[in-house]
């Protein structure tokens, strides 16, 4: 952490800094510059030290040097961490993708398009039972009924499946169900629910926050690991910006840079990035070949009567014509795409 | 809703139109533009209208006409609401402020506050129990032990208390405490907190989301009034954007914005929208001339010594100069501060 | 355009509405709903119109239905335009890639980054001979003798070339030298600039503002158009949201958004939308999986020695790494890499 | 300018950096930290170093520490500059009104409105001649014909004209008939256009762009600054956000925020940030609480039949209730309302 002094701090100022930071048990390291004195803190920062540094007298800005997040890092970690589910794995050289309805509506509405999504090659089967709304008069989905759907449909189809976890309540009955647990974009940062997710033993997919930076994004990935839950897939899924053409601004920037920073997977989502099924193919593509570790999409077998987001879902025909240009576009990164989902046929 | 249809479309992908709305039993209304077709829907509109009409073919746009929220809207409700805690009452005439610390500390540390600020004219004394933060390893808060202290310098003081609520299954505990519940910006959109916090009888504060459009955030409002509570406070503090030099942008237009379109009170927290403690009270000055029913401040005694939020946070001198220049802004627009919190001294 | 009037409004309100459309020769088609009642607009709409009927006593909002811009439009001309510079298209089956320093330096400078691009593949030489920048004390290009370097290393590489400018009054300089007028982000609405290239005969390739929705994009191309010029290219560098970990924020979905609305050609410019070199590759692949045109890319012969955005540019090795990853992406999504820049060797 | 060093950097690592550091006649400082070796470079910075020095092996990250602007900033200048125009000033005790149309349409329209403004209390006349459009098909402004209404309307009036120049052939016929000298917000980084009016003995008010940080702002300040004109005034005009319920969004803290690290006067444009009538005066309002030194504002005889912006304008009435309404409020903040307008009459 490093203090810059204002251009004409008076010496006492200097000292003042300096014997705080000694007062609590650290190194300062007064270094004086042409405008500016910079004083160089050396030793345990603890997170309080910032924010009581800019108040002392002459102190023009406190910069920290060391990231926030540990556990998340790469430098801290510097092997890619590989989730598996069944014989899957999401984070090595295979592309995974996640495909089936927004919600959970009825068995046959699950079942056509899960068989639907599997025969075109998707791996693991999606469908909200819990499904968060902007407004409380919309579907806010099927509850547990739905989940046991989705159990149901995993035993006919032998596709894992992934499922949002809404309220910490609700951490055991979806973990009892659940292959992969998902955490929503608005639940982000409801630490409370990352503290109890991370208690579980069953992976944990971390959506982006409609609004969070990369560092908020993998300090939220931190409380889960903090707890000991290893297994944690990020998920891009669009940001909020001021273009309003599409539903949120696809931030395809953000794969690679988190491969950079982090080790943790990371896979698209470009259902929700877009809100326009017409942009889900291309969006996708874009994703993979910015080097995400798989796909997130809606599939419904009649999006025009789907009960929630059918515009951003895709028709069965329109997601086998993903897959089919999905395939080229990962062998041209040198990856392929999972399979294991189409083999383990019921 | 408005469904407005291709250039070029057909009279079959009209006629579908038309017959898909009328299936639905409501009334069609078509009118022939020099450029587009327009297709009216009259009737009781469902929320998967839009999605669905969008995917017919041959339609460009579907557009809503009616706001997708009743209960929290002017147009349903023209009076203003106002929220009364024992004499103090919230979208009236009167200036409300709530201050304190960020964090419960120790009894000390509120004690002296919740005089200071008291004895500067403050109304409401906040300070949180259960604190969310964007790193696990910062300061969480006291947790019960906060909400018992800040019962007991109630009773010293004769302050309500408000206090954060986080997770649903915390809403009872915090409710036997506080006088009014606070939901965190990060929380506006947690819906199931949303619905616990409407099953109570307590007022609640609803902060805006970090990157909440004003609709978005009185759908959050909805819900709440939807389980039955009316006594609903919105607060402004400040929403994400690109600037960095202040730790959020405070929306003011936000405040006479939300005065048009709904019936509920809102105050300002100039606190966290700007991050800086010499920026707190221009802002403060600011919202109030705007229209703003009141105020949330944090007030430290050693702000340089805080647990959380040292940077923004008021010293005890420094608020009191705020309330003074409060004073003859209030009365610049027509109105007074309350002073129910300064009478009923213990 | 719809008129959409309040809840409560009078007959009398919704006459005067009627009258007053009537008054500019248009026609008025009323439409009672359930909640609100809605005045369709038929006829030739002028721009003003908007405003003037949302300050009408009773009137709620009103609602354009057409777009503003035409030419531009993919509805106006279906099929795409394909931009000619010698022997290379940019907007039809091949993907083109203009590469280049910065910013002019030295003709050693150029030519050996011209040579080495074109050998790993390069179509078109770019440079910047007058720099835009955010501070007066950076370099601000070498002005006409760098248009003169530009010419004569086209002259001994076959390379054409694009280069950026900044005001009307340069225009036929610039114009004098480059094949391909660059107009930067932050002059995207200059509208006099604007006016002005569109009267020449060159191509011009349009950058999107930090802040331009994609319909003030179009309507800044609509500017170029009008004038004559139908040669325009659009190129997307990155929008400015609240993210800082990169630059600005590649808004990939932009590129098929543009295609979808628009018949122009869109290429993309990953250097400038990250601003850090190893995020350069997987973008520029993303975007071209995306659908773009072609890719815009930052090459310096020794990076931390630029004048200008070093942090951002390719040394000769990673450009050439990009391109063979190019080569399988642009065939994955059924398109060839332009060779013509190749073959054209002195 | 600190150099943060990775984790696990060699020591050969350091030395290329600080022998890079001297080799620019400069001084390297090393600093051993827990966590990471950090270099302060001493001396006289030069603008390119922080990319050269980002791009060595081993550097994690380069953090300036200087403001990159000198002329606008208070540590500079500490005193507030103050502009004067006749017998107005700007940046000092007075609160000063610009008002006027947003374009210039005819004689009669210009001079009802100034006389009416006048007599309300507005100081300095507001009125476009040359008018950036976002559509080409919009109303352009009445050019030179409209300079000579605006000096006509001065000469009746007695009143102060400021008008916008656009492009740089035209400052000097614009600042032939201006007391002040208008740069629009999409013209903020025209630089060619900010070093023309800097050549000026003329006034100018440097409007902030959609997306401009506050830091870029003053950049745009620095480059008028440089030429040798001093009397820069900043007009805060709202940014460009998520939210669409408003135009843009006014950043009411720039106000102070810029008071702080700025000598520059600052004034605030409710009319474009809020694009609605109804909003104008509280944000108005607020922003002379917040301690801007001004406002800028547009009137219209009618509204609802202007060539421009008439959402966003007052009519004569609802601007005599604003300023009634700024009396208070500016004594309220220790000001008062310039008056020399008033006593100038003709």
């Amino acid at each position: 952490m490093i203090v810059v002094m204002k251009g004409g701090c008076t010496k006492e100022e200097i000292n003042t800094v300096v014997c705080r930071i000694e007062e609590y048990g650290l190194k300062a390291h007064v270094s004086q510059g042409v405008e500016h004195t910079i004083i160089g803190i050396l030793g345990q920062i603890f997170p309080e030290l910032q924010d009581r540094m800019e108040l002392l007298p002459g102190v023009e800005e406190v910069i920290p040097i060391s990231k926030p997040y540990k556990l998340a890092s790469r430098e801290f970690h510097p092997q890619n961490t590989v989730v598996t589910i069944n014989d899957i794995t999401i984070g090595g050289d295979e592309i995974v993708v996640m495909a089936g309805p927004c919600a959970v509506e009825t068995e046959e509405q699950l079942l056509t398009t899960a068989l639907a999504v599997k025969a075109s090659g998707a791996n693991i089967l999606r469908g909200g039972a819990f499904k968060p709304s902007t407004s409380p008069y919309h579907f806010r989905g099927l509850g547990e009924e739905g989940l046991k759907l989705l159990a149901k449909v995993r035993e006919e189809t032998g596709m894992p499946v992934i499922t949002e976890v809404m309220t910490p309540k609700d951490v055991e009955l979806v973990a009892g169900y659940a292959d992969i647990l998902q955490i929503g974009a608005r639940n982000m940062q409801n630490f409370i629910l990352l503290d109890e997710v991370g208690k579980t033993n069953k992976p944990v997919m971390l959506k982006r926050g409609l609004s969070a930076t990369i560092q908020e994004w993998l300090l939220a990935a931190e409380y889960i690991l903090a707890q000991g839950n290893d297994q944690v897939i990020l998920c891009e899924r669009g940001i909020r910006t001021f273009e309003t053409h599409t539903r949120y601004t696809m931030d395809v920037s953000a794969i690679p840079a988190i491969k950079k920073v982090s080790h943790l997977p990371i896979i698209a989502d470009p259902s929700h990035a877009t809100g326009k099924w017409y942009l889900v193919t291309p969006v996708a593509l874009a994703a993979i070949a910015a080097g995400a570790d798989g796909l997130m999409v809606e599939v419904h077998p009649n999006p025009d009567l789907a009960l929630k987001d059918g515009a951003q879902s895709l028709t069965f025909d329109n997601f086998g014509k993903l897959m089919s240009q999905l395939t080229p576009i990962a062998q041209a990164t040198g990856r392929k795409l999972a399979v294991s989902g189409i083999k383990a046929s019921p």
